[in-house]
């Protein structure tokens, strides 16, 4: 596909930059898996257009908001077409090219490189093609390791056709951060099994960290070693998830409709399952919607955040929340540089935090306000909805499938932003303008 | 006070650095409000002291949000009171002490010209006293003029004792951005009158753009020659009051329970009055509980915006709204440099601008989830009582006078914060720590 790209480009017909391919691809395989989806032999009722849409859009930018339930309405064949959806997604589509052209034996031009690089993220073009080979021998080694894992432990309940194909499907979720479940009720009949919890769990906190980070863990191995970047990502996600695992373990304690009448270490379970989920995986373990408003509402803040960069998953990502916070901190102490871990942090990078959550909160913005339009719901469901598209999490309160036409449309643009992330939205709308004027400065008072 | 202060300095027995003199201020005017509030002549009724304490910071902070009736429950002492409390707490405790220092014929010394940048938000001592002299003339001017028309409209409806108090009352709480009101229904009662409606929103809108403003425009008078700070706030609020006014029309339109119902003139009047106050006015001519889901989100943003730097308003400030989106363009076209109406916004601006969102959504973001705990209540409720406080706003969805005792001294909390403003408390508890060593740079993914 890259290819017919390059001919057009060469041609003059067309010319997309890197941004514009990326979110062109995604559009392409959009398309591709809804006409899939909407075939005859993909449901076992009848699927709108819409619906299709829909459940595309979410599996590729691996969301896993669902409209129809995926393990009733979707046959065999359906379902398929949603897992190779969200391996591609997950994975990326440019990544999946990069493993095409290796196999074909073709050397890798500088554009496909810089391609490669918007979709892992990556600042560097050097070490693109071994990172992109560590990936993939990542992805395929985890997720054939958690296959086996889950096959052990669902062939004995669901016999062995049923239980490995289970095991595929939601290996493959977990890992992608996508958070489709065959289940209608996602993986709630599991809230106390260790070796459910543990393997999702690892699974989709490894996709999610970022494949630099795991690079650069396969690499180095000593802490001290590490790049500045996983060592903030490490340090981060562990404190994160331990604090989010207490607060939901707290506020949840008493509440009957969610783990109140679990035993406790179904409880302690059920916490961890719903703490580490959030920041974009998606699956859950007990009913989000009854959850405390308070649960919820901290929900909202991990659901912002995200995973890593060059990740499986979205929000505005962890380090650009480590980020912001650090240069805070800076600021009151009046420090003139963002300092962490003996290394500066840039102010172009700080600077790109800052605009990386105002184009976010932008977006979110728009959707809570156009949806309060089209939606009756409470504000909080609406906003549960629209920040959970925009992380691609695929946490509902229970909207999603009560959503008005005009409410799924906004929401599948929404989960799209989210995937190819809101700044490449906006660098792609926006026109480079390049000044040598220099102007003087001028005070401005704020706050 | 000033002097004590600075004796005791001078003994070495306290130390207080400029914020926390202002905190300080505020706090001693909070616990005199609140003994003066709690005497029986203030009040008709048995008032608790947490309800004294509550009515004592919402007058001093110029929020507005009242959890016993001003009108009914005080007496004309208690209004009084209240009234002292607004014009102090409006005018800048500061600004008063310079007066006083004036008065007595007293030098003023370094340290007092401190105090009062820190209160107006002045970044050079240099023309300080002159701007308090500027801002005193202004307000009593535009008071003394505001108050004759109130009366004129006022005292032919209620006679001339009454009349002129009310007019009086209204008068100092509308330029002061207090809120305050003598009538349980704020002025809804005046919802298409157009002397009313222009004399108050003219007051607060004076009010709340900020005393470097009107210092500007005083000496200046043509825009090519205003400062770049002037330039944008008069740009920014007609802009914003444009837009916002557009919006509460089109989408209040067919709202039977606010303006459907009224003529075409008072339904622009209304739109007119709802678009400007949330901007830390807080009076209101249409029942704000009752405004569309999508109305009341969209005044959730401009009551976190809020007014000028430097004003009788808080809020985090249009100017800071302005610098973060104007350096969020800049970087998606990819320039090094913030530049507006041939001005460069400085690196420092745009660090501060990103630390004041950053510490008032983390002190939002705690008291909405601490709310969330102990008050039963919807949670765009509290969301926006929340909001209310932060910005010393004063509209309520109807939730303050159900709070319970710790949701009220959480908003008295909130209300402080708000006041004195989250970088001044964020300053306060911070300790500056200069460093010399330098580290080398090291990259971190965001986003
Ligand atoms: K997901
Ligand atoms: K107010």
């Amino acid at each position: 596909m890259m290819d017919i790209i390059t001919k057009f480009k060469n041609k003059r017909v067309i010319y997309l930059s890197p941004p514009q391919t990326l979110a062109f691809s995604f559009l392409v395989f959009i398309v591709l898996g809804t006409i899939l989806l909407k075939l005859p032999i993909a449901s076992t009722t009848y699927i709108s257009w819409l619906d299709a849409l829909f459940t595309a859009t979410s599996a590729i930018t691996v969301t896993g908001l669902v409209v129809v339930d995926t393990g009733v309405d979707f046959t065999v064949f359906g379902q398929v077409v949603i897992m190779i959806l969200i391996q591609l997604g997950g994975l990326g589509l440019m990544t999946f090219a990069v493993l095409i052209v290796m196999v074909l034996g073709k050397k890798i031009g500088l554009h496909q490189r810089v391609l490669i690089q918007e979709a892992l993220n990556q600042t560097s073009i050097g070490g693109l093609v071994r990172l992109v080979k560590i990936l993939l021998i990542f992805t395929f080694t985890f997720e054939f390791l958690a296959f086996i894992i889950l096959s052990l432990r669902w062939v004995p309940e669901y016999g062995l056709g049923y239980g490995m194909y289970t095991s595929l499907f939601h290996t493959i979720s977990a890992f992608n951060n996508a958070g489709f479940s065959l289940w209608g009720d996602s993986l709630s009949g599991y809230v106390g099994d260790p070796i459910v919890n543990l393997t999702i769990t690892f699974l989709f906190i490894t996709g999610g960290i970022g494949f630099t980070v795991l690079a650069d863990l396969w690499s180095k191995r000593r802490f001290r070693t590490l790049s500045l970047h996983t060592k903030l990502m490490l340090i981060g996600t562990l404190v994160i998830n331990v604090v989010s695992m207490l607060l939901v373990f707290t506020l949840e304690y008493t509440n009957p409709a969610t783990i109140g009448q679990l035993s406790l270490g179904d409880k302690i379970w059920a916490s961890y399952f719903q703490a580490v989920t959030p920041r974009t995986a998606g699956f859950n373990t007990i009913e989000i919607g009854d959850m405390t408003t308070t649960s919820i509402f901290y929900l909202l803040m991990l659901m912002f955040i995200g995973a890593g960069s060059g990740s499986t998953g979205s929000g505005i990502k962890l380090t650009t929340f480590i980020v912001m916070i650090l240069a805070t901190l800076s600021f009151l102490k009046g420090k003139h540089e963002t300092v962490v871990f003996h290394r500066t942090i840039k102010p172009h990078v700080i600077l790109k935090a800052l605009a990386i959550i105002v184009v976010s909160l932008i977006f979110i913005f728009l959707t809570i306000f156009t949806l309060t339009i089209t939606e009756n719901a409470s504000f909080l469901m609406v906003v549960f909805e629209t920040i959970s598209a925009f992380g691609t999490v695929g946490l509902s309160m229970g909207l999603t499938g009560e959503l008005s036409p005009i409410g799924k449309q906004i929401i599948i643009l929404m989960m799209f932003i989210g995937r190819i992330g809101p700044l490449t939205l906006a660098f792609t709308l926006a026109k480079p303008k390049k000044s040598n004027i220099r102007y003087p400065e001028d005070e401005v008072f704020t706050g």
